[in-house]
């Protein structure tokens, strides 16, 4: 999981830097001062001639303002030339033919490229997750429920430099271009350490890829022609969400009850349309933290079995579990050569590294790597002989382990301040693995309230809405709730976050429901 | 340019471990030795079922034995059922269901998944570049004229470990998800440093990306729709068109003389076809070396405000060049926003690295960021941190400084050597830039048999045919050059080298045309 950053933010935002802050002292109307503001990042060049501007409802809710100030700032930059609106497309700066002005003096200018219209299909698709930008967070985080983040407190610094200091003592071999699979001393370390998850393959079968990320991409490159159909658990993760689409996948979503992926509702499915790809987080289901079944994983495999379906799991959080040994992986029963692994080294070191791992049977492995030797044909040698040394000198083994047992502390610090504080209604499971909580608020409550009284009182978390694609029957289920981590809550710090977060809950409700628990 | 490892040609050639060597002494004929050796892999499963095996022809050129040799050893296979042939696929592994064999006790076994049949059309596209696999190299490499490569000489080691210390010191700041847009410090330097190439632009312009490779391929995403135009200059880099293969781009060539690329000849497919894109190297084309005169510069851009066509410029060798200065780049000039510039840090650098930019027009580059969400997140920031650092003590420039200084030696002493001992028919010219030398051989020459020679003399070089795409008019004036790099051929060692080179060439003629000039 892979939650971005404000940079990230103001890029899906459309590049507008969101710094206008209204005076409400000033006796100007706010529109007029909106007005000003963007006219002036339009002169500056800060929003470039062609460029789309946020949607009114969209701009209103991060700045705080009525959806009406905004569509009166916008209408009249449009009166002035300044902005186009499109009916159906949005609102435009306009080009400088649009207006007139800028023209050189040495003949006729260009015309300004309209790249909107040039845009390939799937290009325009809705690649962004659904809500992704919806909630703004405080000025300042005093409690970080945030999710795709690690524990700041145990970050393997001093390892990760030693590890760093031999891999750069190899730089000169490192420094040409090595294979789009990968680096072999580090495949040959995920093959041995894939022991562990009871997977028995050769470095030949492991393909390095920048985040597990990068690997749905080229799975999703290598299978999905514009409208396959893929399967995947609803609620489920976003960004395989967003790979698929970005092979214009039709997405078809699976529900997810307390056992995990049902696979009543997958054969429903198979029975009725040609799947050709499942995506499933049996570890730890994403975002419910439900862990599958054995029951079910070999429902599933039948299933895969009988329809030819082929089978991307993602076991993102597999070696973080806090109650017994995690199950084996899907991919040890993968007689037949269905399961696509993906694993990560993100979620045991640090999110900003972006390094993974893809076990495939061959012929699909031999095609991800032509695949991704037209995407960037091969990824960074120095992280990856960086972790290697790392994998190599046990320093990631011992780390995992100290992470596993702050988050189980931290896991039961969480569970015990939401029993403790939680209104009537408000539902979550403790997760079987994983750093996160898939807290469901009742039907009543008003999340954007929640955001709003959380971001008060210094809370950063992010909601349940992204986990549920545009169209899937779980959205409705999905926007209702939220992903709490407690990768960054201290246990000392849980009851009071939680006390304030459980009164934004109650602050969100009808009158009648307020009462806790 | 990044010309790929033994490592990666295995992966090309089907994760087949060449290590095959016939024993002519033995008396039992060579297709029984090899019928053998291809058993064993396959009973170790170092050949996996499903697993496609290289073409017949492409199996006796690396192993250096007769088609027919090999034919003999699949079909023997064949006929076992260790093997399967399909007509117009090639020859596979039998699976396990195939054969009968390795049945569980526990019920039947699953059928294998057929992975070939659900390959989507674009991972079933030629994206491997022609003829990139036909020639093995020497066991020894003594000159090595290996393209895609830096001066393993001067590699910045000393710098990139200082660099490397910093941003390590960064480290907590930097273990979190970033944007996709890139590391802001980073973006800032490239912004600073663009302007010695002429562009003025803001760090919210610039987008990096995992090698100027990742920035084509996302252009690809973002802009080609299957069967859409791409012109690309023929010969040309064949990591572009890899990238709009992908995409399942139509690609059209434009010629390119000495002058650099035809605008006649694009303006004559302008006319009859509507190109959504254009691909060209302005600053150092792609592999002949010549810069693109002023004249074309301002035809090519008036053509493309004619056309509303888009260019990528790839000014990848920008900053090497040695007949004065460089004259600015493309994007320079272009007032209507209609020019996406890729840069790299791979060849100051080197191409480990995998680090580049982009400079998009906003409204792409903000569809560029989401793509690359979907793609991969983000890039690895502690890389895109040490390289800031890099630019910003200005340890980078000086490194190019000497970098530039050593190249335009080497170069000279190849020119020289080439002068000296190349038979008539032979033709080249000094690059502009960069560090190759396209260097064409008679009509009449057999290229196989240049490699072939010039492998017994320990000479690693790569071929021309890469360059030109499959079905492209130039593919056969390709098939008759060689690309030549200095970057690794000491002064000292010039002479020998080439006169090595040279003879491998002389055998490869006629007899009547083999003296020299």
């Amino acid at each position: 999981m892979a939650l971005c950053e404000p940079d990230w933010l103001h890029y899906g935002r459309g590049v507008l830097d969101l710094a206008f802050a209204p005076d409400r002292a000033a006796g100007e109307p706010v529109y007029r001062q909106l007005e000003r503001y963007l006219h002036d990042l339009v002169a500056a060049r800060r929003l470039a001639p062609g460029e789309r501007l946020p949607a009114s409802r969209e701009l209103a809710t991060s700045l705080g303002l009525s959806r009406n100030t905004v569509n009166q700032a916008y209408q009249s930059l449009v009166d002035q030339g300044l902005l186009r609106a499109h009916v159906g497309q949005g609102t435009f700066v306009s080009s400088r033919s649009d207006t007139g002005s800028d023209r050189g003096g040495a003949g006729a200018s260009p015309r300004a490229l309209a790249w909107e219209g040039l845009l390939a299909r799937r290009a325009r698709a809705p690649i962004t997750p659904r809500g992704f930008f919806a909630h703004p967070g405080p000025h300042r985080v005093e409690f970080d429920f945030r999710a795709g983040r690690v524990a700041r407190s145990l970050l393997p610094v001093a390892a990760w430099k030693r590890a760093s200091a031999q891999a750069l003592d190899e730089l000169p071999a490192l420094a040409e271009a090595t294979s789009p699979q990968g680096y072999a001393p580090l495949r040959e370390a995920v093959a041995r350490a894939l022991l562990a998850r009871g997977i028995v393959c050769a470095a030949q079968d492991v393909m390095i890829v920048d985040g597990a990320q990068q690997g749905l991409d080229l799975v999703a490159r290598a299978l999905v022609d514009p409208g396959d159909a893929v399967a995947i658990e609803q609620p489920g993760w976003f960004g395989a969400a967003a790979a698929f689409r970005a092979s214009e996948a039709h997405l078809l979503g699976v529900p997810v009850d307390e056992q995990g992926l049902s696979t009543d509702g997958l054969a429903r499915l198979l029975r009725t349309r040609r799947v050709k790809l499942l995506f499933t987080t049996p570890a730890v289901q994403s975002p419910t933290g439900v862990a599958l079944s054995e029951a079910r994983r070999r429902e599933l495999l039948a299933l895969a079995d009988e329809y030819q379906l082929a089978i991307a799991e993602d076991d993102y959080d597999g070696e973080l579990r806090y109650e017994g040994p995690a199950p084996p992986a899907l991919k040890t029963h993968d007689r037949a050569g269905q399961v696509i692994y993906l694993g990560t080294f993100s979620k045991a070191l640090f999110p900003g590294l972006r390094l993974g791992y893809v076990v495939a049977p061959r012929p699909l492995l031999a095609r991800l790597a032509l695949l991704r030797f037209a995407a960037d044909v091969h990824g960074n040698a120095l992280a990856q002989a960086t972790v290697a040394r790392l994998i190599e000198s046990g320093a990631l083994e011992r780390h995992v382990r100290r992470v596993r047992k702050l988050y189980a502390q931290r896991r039961a610090a969480l569970c015990e301040a939401l029993r403790a504080h939680m209104p009537d209604g408000v539902a979550w499971k403790p997760p079987a693995g994983g750093n996160t909580i898939w807290l469901g608020l009742p039907a009543e409550a008003d999340v954007a309230q929640v955001f709003a009284v959380a971001a008060a009182h210094g809370i950063a978390l992010h909601a349940g809405a992204p986990f549920a694609f545009e169209g899937s029957d779980a959205a409705e289920d999905a926007d209702r709730h939220l992903v709490l981590s407690f990768a960054n809550l201290p246990r000392e710090r849980a009851d009071e976050g939680v006390a304030r977060l459980a009164d934004a809950v109650r602050r969100a409700l009808p009158a009648r429901k307020r009462r806790s628990r």
